[in-house]
């Protein structure tokens, strides 16, 4: 699986007092703390006025990266503004997002071919979020062309299905499950992704339904998420579910995963 | 969710102790708890040597369902004393087990056929437990030709594909889902079930694997379990699953439950 450790987001509200009162330690911490959980990439969002978020972000960046190793995955709804974050990474990264909304992929797409950026792309257009499979899927293969066109290989996009609450769905995540199946059959190199815990917005006992959600996601093809390494829970149902799965050979992964306890079980709960 | 309850089992310590003082409170407090928790079958289970096994059977059966109302799951590899125990029932529950070995299922189909009583049964034959998916099918359609000539409607039965450990497994769990998946293609209303701590034997953090596999299993097919019903976050687990695979509208039952207190999430742990 490929961690998007998701803690560092201005919509967080310690994260964002941080922000203002540019505590670079608190994020660093933060930083440092996914990075040792075993995150892939390290999330940096700043949520924050468009006008001050390009200042915002390069300072996040810049703390960060001067303090871990991890590459980072640059998170921002305007990717123009994303565009200009680039040249201050010292590594290439994750690029945090694109969709078929508006003129972005033609805006993105030529700037990073030539690079090793990678790139979370979303399954919208300017009609906002298709509710069918089938449209979602259109939705995908027009991304897929334009991917085509400016030379960016499968292998390094990452596709947000757009998961979506499951209180209010009325077939539980068949949709998702079928857009997922679809895009892994015709490019099985692509990576399947999306921030976990959407899918259980307006619920209790949120955990249970993520850990449900992350499972059957895996067993569809999803090989990559945005969430909360740090929790061990989580984490350990993403390691059984590789091992469950056949992912991991004799279960290899999985014990070192629990002797370095970055896994643990859920507590006993009794009636 | 077929639940059945597997917390009264002489191959537990405690209830052994309790077992051999014929200390019934301590069984009956047992099967109350597993009730409450919304256990459709207490499974009740002596684990004594064979020639106390009857009697020790008949006293269990006797102090529970004077005190509970839920059918009870009579459990022993000795199918022939089990049959013994039936007319002591006093009310239809769930025979556990038949298997193809032997005359098992000649002894009982038929002394079952004209009751209410459903009946668990494993795909092993007299060589053993089948390795490949295609044996294992094999056996169970053997098993369907005796449900079939006995009069034994395929509703009637649980049968259990013979999960196996997954630290020994080489293809994860793609065997017993693969059998699964080809019963309840052929058999729509057969029931699918197993002991779901099985699969994590000898691997640390249980349950983390017991809950994937639990969803994964669900996923393929699987309706009917024996486990703890007291463990709020197994239960909470199977309650999230029915959710997302599209079994419980609106999450109305999945939010019930919590309600009532009968599923919680793991506690958080943080690295």
């Amino acid at each position: 699986m490929i961690i998007i450790g998701e803690k560092i987001n201005g919509s967080i509200p310690s994260v964002a007092k941080a922000i203002a009162a540019r505590d670079a330690d608190f994020l660093i911490n933060l930083a440092k703390k996914q990075e040792e959980a075993g995150a892939t990439f390290i999330d940096v969002c700043a949520s924050v006025d468009p006008e001050i978020e390009f200042e915002t972000l390069k300072w996040m960046v810049e703390v960060i990266q001067d303090n871990i190793d991890t590459p980072l995955c640059i998170d921002s709804p305007n990717a123009d503004m994303l565009l200009d974050i680039i040249p201050i990474c010292k590594k290439p990264g994750l690029f945090n997002s694109v969709s078929m909304e508006g003129t972005k992929v033609d805006h993105v797409f030529p700037k990073i071919a030539d690079t090793k950026w990678e790139c979370f792309a979303l399954l919208s257009d300017d009609k906002g979020i298709p509710k069918t499979a089938a449209d979602r899927i259109r939705v995908f293969e027009n991304l897929m062309a334009k991917a085509k066109e400016y030379g960016i290989a499968p292998n390094r996009l990452h596709i947000d299905p757009l998961v979506e609450m499951l209180c209010t769905s009325e077939n539980g995540i068949e949709t998702v499950v079928e857009v997922i199946t679809y895009i892994k059959e015709h490019y099985p190199t692509i990576h399947i992704s999306g921030a976990i815990s959407n899918i259980s917005f307006n619920l209790p006992a949120r955990k249970l339904i993520n850990m449900g959600f992350v499972t059957l996601a895996m067993n569809a093809g999803m090989d990559s998420g945005i969430f909360d390494p740090t929790d061990k829970t989580l984490l350990g149902i993403i390691y059984a579910t590789e091992a469950l799965l056949g992912l991991d050979d004799f279960c290899m992964e999985y014990i070192t995963a629990y002797r370095e306890e970055r896994i643990a079980p859920p507590a006993v709960k009794k009636a």
